[in-house]
């Protein structure tokens, strides 16, 4: 299972594959997906999230729209793509790398415009696969910056999951601790449950089991009383979205264990690909922040266990923004970057561009 | 059940009657309790919490060794007594009132130990019953100075329970919101779930629903994104125990919310008895912090729901400590407390004694 893809490809059927990570750690399953709509309800039911790994299923979901197309002109197949786009687009809305990975296919598209149907459909696989693996070499470098971070013997604290699951392979902030592992650094990891879908708690540590590195589970209210403890050498997170000025839009409780960690001088940092950061927007405050259903805080899975009494209300905003000045660095495929922060990031992005 | 006491006593049997906590708001269930060891029991498992709650308990467990008490002699019947207390304090560690409640029981006998053992455990029953008024005389003291903290269209943030659950009746933090509701301030609660035991999202949410009080129910990790959008007023905890220099051991997960309100320029309120500071305490260095089993995080009642591998481990401590830096003010029985705390805390305690 370790060297499984969270985001494949069957190039028989054709079919998109997705680990179902809402049945994990009890259920280990695999979703066969041959339709965009398909595709867009994995995304929004959140069979599959990380922005890493929705932005690259969003790409094999262009490439799926093209290969089911009945469209016999360019035009008419562009523009069904274009719609495909959309519909991708709205799936979730804060993940800077879904509209990234949509935009950078787009371009390719009418880039190759010149090309007839088949070839388009071609096209746009073929950009589906480079991107796959773009994420997996990403990982891995972002890993070997970040693990030059930790040291042997470093406790470390992890919100959410940011490993492979939430990328195509290897993961963000998780490849760095499987990085540092591989290294032969013995690192232990204190997982944040990350309420409401415990993320933590069933997909975290569950990654973590399976590559053998040390943890132990806490609830997300904890991770400050550790810090407090003088336990912990460094907090770890990935990132859905990164403004101009460094503001970090992520899972929601991200902003409360930034606190912590500063106030007790505890360094946090966030890892992400380059294309997690969002230049048009200055600051957080122009990040959208999804609120998904109360469903998701009153009860476990679908309305099984009820946690609350049955009329209960709920809100349930699926991410928070950590202000930059929060952020100790941010790891990236280019290197880690420092403050100030509207330089470096604008710097790591050119680097980036190809 | 809105006039329900938490604690309540039941002269026929005798016995001890509890609401079962453990199983709200799912069933509404009391327990008979008529041996100490049975109500060391019922703390220790947490059929009843709460500070103030645990400390009138345990000054009913001491009325009810002392009714069971087969002593011939006085001496037999004290040093009986004495073993019973140490069994009561070893119950849970943290909470002042247990042993606050222990220690002036304890006193009350040496100052009565001229008297017969018959007329001793009279003494213990009046003076359980005694701390059991104080305890609702005190709690509604509390509410009418913390509501003036409070205006008409308010938002507040409330974590764990402090209801009447929390206590004999009515409230310490959220008796301060039950008392501006019943002056006609419309109230909104955020509710902290409080993870691991879910005491928001099932003692809280249940006793709002009852009062009538408008409420939503949040992950912990949410509070600081309604802080940052500015849609919250104050936040209102309770307390465990509160140091000399006004550093507070409470509901793990409430450092981290008071960093937040910090953060935001909310004001945070510890609401709590006075019987709740430890003037022995120089700081929150000094408060022992309960670890509870890993089995609260690892899955929803006694693992009934595992919510993450199976072979996974967990880290459980019970509370936290904020440090007196991010407490706005106290809210006790005998005023609202304001830094230095050192000296506020001292007064209030010389002004609340007998």
């Amino acid at each position: 299972l370790k060297d499984m893809r969270t985001v494949s490809w069957d190039p028989e059927a054709p079919a998109l594959i997705l680990i179902d990570q809402r049945l994990l750690p009890v259920e280990f399953t695999l979703i066969r997906i041959e339709t965009v709509d398909a595709v867009v309800a994995a995304i929004r039911d959140m069979v599959v999230r990380g922005a890493p790994a929705i932005g690259v299923t969003a790409a094999y979901g262009l490439a799926l729209a093209g290969l089911r197309s009945g469209a016999s002109s360019r035009q008419a197949f562009l523009a069904e793509m274009e719609q495909a786009a959309e519909l991708l687009r709205s799936a979730r809305p804060t993940a800077s790398n879904l509209s990234w990975a949509i935009d950078g296919t787009l371009s390719v598209l009418k880039a190759n415009q010149a090309q007839a149907v088949d070839e388009l459909q071609a096209t746009l696989l073929e950009e589906a696969e480079r991107l796959a693996e773009a994420d997996i070499a990403t990982n891995r470098r972002m890993a070997r910056f970040g693990a030059d971070l930790l040291e042997n013997g470093d406790t470390v604290i992890h919100h959410c999951n940011t490993g492979s699951l939430a990328t195509v392979e290897y993961g963000t902030a998780l490849g760095v601790v499987r990085w540092a592992h591989e290294q032969g650094k013995r690192i232990h990891v204190l997982v944040d449950e990350t309420r409401p879908r415990l993320q933590g708690a069933r997909l975290t540590a569950w990654e973590l089991e399976q590559l053998g590195v040390s943890y132990e589970l806490i609830v997300d209210g904890a991770a400050g009383s550790f810090m407090q403890k003088g336990s912990v050498d460094a907090v770890l997170v990935g990132a859905d979205r990164v403004a101009a000025n460094g503001d970090v839009a992520n899972k929601i409780g991200t902003y409360m264990l930034a606190l912590a960690a500063h106030d007790q001088h505890v360094p946090f940092y966030c890892v992400l690909p380059t294309s997690t950061i969002d230049l048009s927007l200055q600051s957080g405050d122009e990040i959208q922040i999804e609120e998904r259903e109360p469903g998701e805080v009153l009860s476990l899975r679908h309305n099984e266990r009820a946690l609350a009494p049955a009329t209960a209300r709920a809100r349930n905003p699926a991410f928070d923004i950590t202000p930059a000045r929060l952020v100790t660095a941010f790891v990236t495929e280019v290197g880690v970057l420092r403050p100030p922060f509207r330089d470096s990031l604008s710097q790591a992005l050119e680097k980036a561009s190809p």
